[in-house]
């Protein structure tokens, strides 16, 4: 008999937005007339800046014919786009990053879910709650959740660091020994940051208690704000106890042509089983290189655009353009009454429901009377009850009139 | 301290392809005038098939614009694509497959890499000895190799099924019970095939000994002979036992674009640790799209032109180029006197290197003096001792510039 990993059967129900999906087709069915504006899923809307498709047209054309044609690339992603990323994301804000410490691939999704593979499976985790769900799920595959304690609504060995209004949404640090520490800043789904300071804090409490930093910054080009700091390495002594993941699907609008990257500093250490160290760069590299065959060679000549002069000026627009529409949500919340956070350096607001009202009846509420489809804070976590996510994705017509819509609830 | 993943550690030295370009590397160093002949790793070398290209282009205008953006798709794949799949892989060949039970993905050196995760690390691995490295090193990764033994070269808890000459290349079935069965048909690197009878001996096998067979059949679109299934799913009861692995890398020469498939039929079962049967396809499902999210849209518009009239007029051109380079080293080094394996329903050809000479010393002597590079038949495994792989996706010139060298040797 094939064993399965058992560790799958801990998984709890569906994904979020499956059951978002679920209830959506059923409002839908039920009311064929409605015209739904969904602000839910984290997925752009506006097309391709011009300077991604111009230069994926010319990449086409080249594996058209034997003499340009490329096949397989270098797994960790080609110097031009490497180079590129190192000189515009890192060297112009003074972070030195050498080439052999970036990894492109097809999404932070993976890259997030993959990592864990290189830790011990007895490493506790910490996550912030409320949080990406792919942190969490992809640790209960590996069997370092324990069992989910369906009472609390939490999986026992994972440590939650709440995040909530009370907090103003900053997490204390761990109340006992971590190994891992998932921190997503600009954070997904409530929208709110650390200052330098703050994220300092993090670093240098991961320096003396030798747990590692595992920074989602997928968000990072929406930061209007001069203290948040863009990259985890701007603050020092990061190098040895961080890896960061960036991605161009929000940035550039590549949701739907995959790439992404990882940065593992050479500094960075873990230990095996005799206490001897070993170099954390090392063994993503193997990981990387033995279950990934590099991202197109097409999407690769996209994100490589994005840095040229006419890419970084589309690229602004379009991080304009949904951070308008962030404002557009919160303020109008705002004016009702509501209390919101985010949209200020990331395209969620965060908002907590009126009248104590639990997530998935403000969620239904919403759905049922102004046919917005939103995301149940609850979804994201525990922490998470009483809150609702709004996303900044959406067009600025539809923006607009959910705000409308919603003037028009009576809350 | 943060606990590495110390099965990494029983991992032996780098890959393969990492050696052979390192070689390459210092002889083109040291002989800076010779001109290479790369017959080594199997990348392609023709360009895209005209139909993918169109196709691509279309797609990256269609995400230029709002209207026809498309961001997020299903984890699964578009429905375009997975029905062109079944219609045209499968229900051609009288096979029926459902649409939930096709994964498209970035390659099969993921998903042949990623799909151990969902069974047991306490499973008993079966591989064919020669052997794609992947297999074998995502299984050290998480724990069921046991030590390496450097005497014998092999993982002490890794069953090995020997192919060689002897044995005509087809493996004994397994001497101990076993979990997960990898078979590779058409086989690389030995290039060899399995009747559909003698395929059904495995599939019986696996169905009488409660194990499972994961068939990666990436080179099928290269069998030219009556009897060589093409899925394994064409053998009675394989349904209930069988995982099968395609992909577009070779077949329309994606290597660079990233596309592949697998299939996960309904009916396969897993057990918990308590006995319970699982279906292994909510399994797979749940990995993936826990862990990845799709292949790039312009990608897929690309793999489905492939099914078109003109897409598949293309790839029959482009499979004759690459079998008729086959045939031509085939028969060359046969004139030699060579012993020589596969090449008529694979691309690859697997020889005897002459006079016994070891797998190493023969990829040294064809660098130095036929400045050809080919892969040592032991990169593969023990049983790869003393023969060596030859690939015919070469260009024509320099496939028939490469077997004039080699007649010139004195071997």
């Amino acid at each position: 008999m094939t064993q399965i990993n058992s560790n799958f059967l801990n998984l709890q129900g569906s994904y979020l937005f499956s059951e978002i999906a679920k209830r959506r087709t059923k409002f839908i069915q039920d009311n064929p007339q409605a015209e739904i504006i969904s602000l839910g899923i984290g997925d752009v809307t506006r097309g391709l800046p011009e300077a991604v498709t111009k230069a994926m047209h010319a990449a086409v054309d080249e594996l058209a014919v034997p003499g340009t044609f490329r096949g397989y690339g270098p797994e960790q992603g080609y110097d031009f786009l490497v180079n590129a990323i190192i000189e515009n994301d890192y060297k112009a804000r003074g972070v030195d990053i050498k080439s052999n410490e970036v990894f492109v691939s097809d999404g932070s999704k993976c890259d997030v879910g993959n990592i864990q593979e290189i830790f011990s499976t007895d490493s506790i985790v910490a996550v912030q709650d409320p949080v990406y769900p792919v942190y969490v799920d992809t640790n209960v595959m590996a069997g370092r959740s324990g069992l989910f304690d369906s009472g609390i609504g939490r999986y026992e060995n994972i440590v939650y660091l709440d995040c909530t209004a009370e907090n103003d949404f900053k997490p204390s640090l761990p109340d006992r020994k971590v190994d891992l520490i998932y921190l997503c800043y600009p954070n997904n789904p409530t929208g709110m940051t650390l200052t330098k300071d703050e994220l300092k804090v993090w670093v240098d409490y991961a320096r003396e208690n030798n747990c590692l930093i595992l920074f989602d910054s997928a968000y990072e080009a929406f930061i209007t704000e001069a203290d948040v700091p863009h990259s985890i390495y701007e603050v020092e002594g990061a190098r040895e106890v961080a890896i960061e993941f960036r991605s161009f699907s929000k940035t550039a609008g590549f949701t739907g042509i995959r790439c992404a990257y990882t940065v593992v500093p050479r500094e960075l250490k873990g230990f095996d089983k005799d206490g001897s160290e070993v170099v954390v760069n090392d063994l993503w590299n193997r990981r990387h290189t033995t279950k990934f065959n590099g991202v197109s060679y097409v999407t690769q000549r996209g994100a490589e655009a994005i840095y040229s002069a006419e890419g970084k000026e589309q690229i602004s627009g379009l991080v304009d353009y949904y951070m308008t529409n962030a404002r557009i949500i919160r303020d109008g919340l705002a004016s009702l009454g509501l209390e919101v956070f985010g949209g200020v350096n990331a395209p969620y607001i965060w908002l907590k429901t009126p009248k104590g009202m639990d997530s998935w009846a403000f969620f239904d509420k919403l759905l049922s009377e102004a046919n917005i489809v939103g995301t149940p804070g609850v979804g994201f976590g525990q922490s998470g009850q009483g809150y609702f996510r709004l996303t900044a994705f959406g067009s600025r017509e539809n923006t607009e009139k959910a705000v409308e819509r919603i003037r028009n609830l009576s809350l």
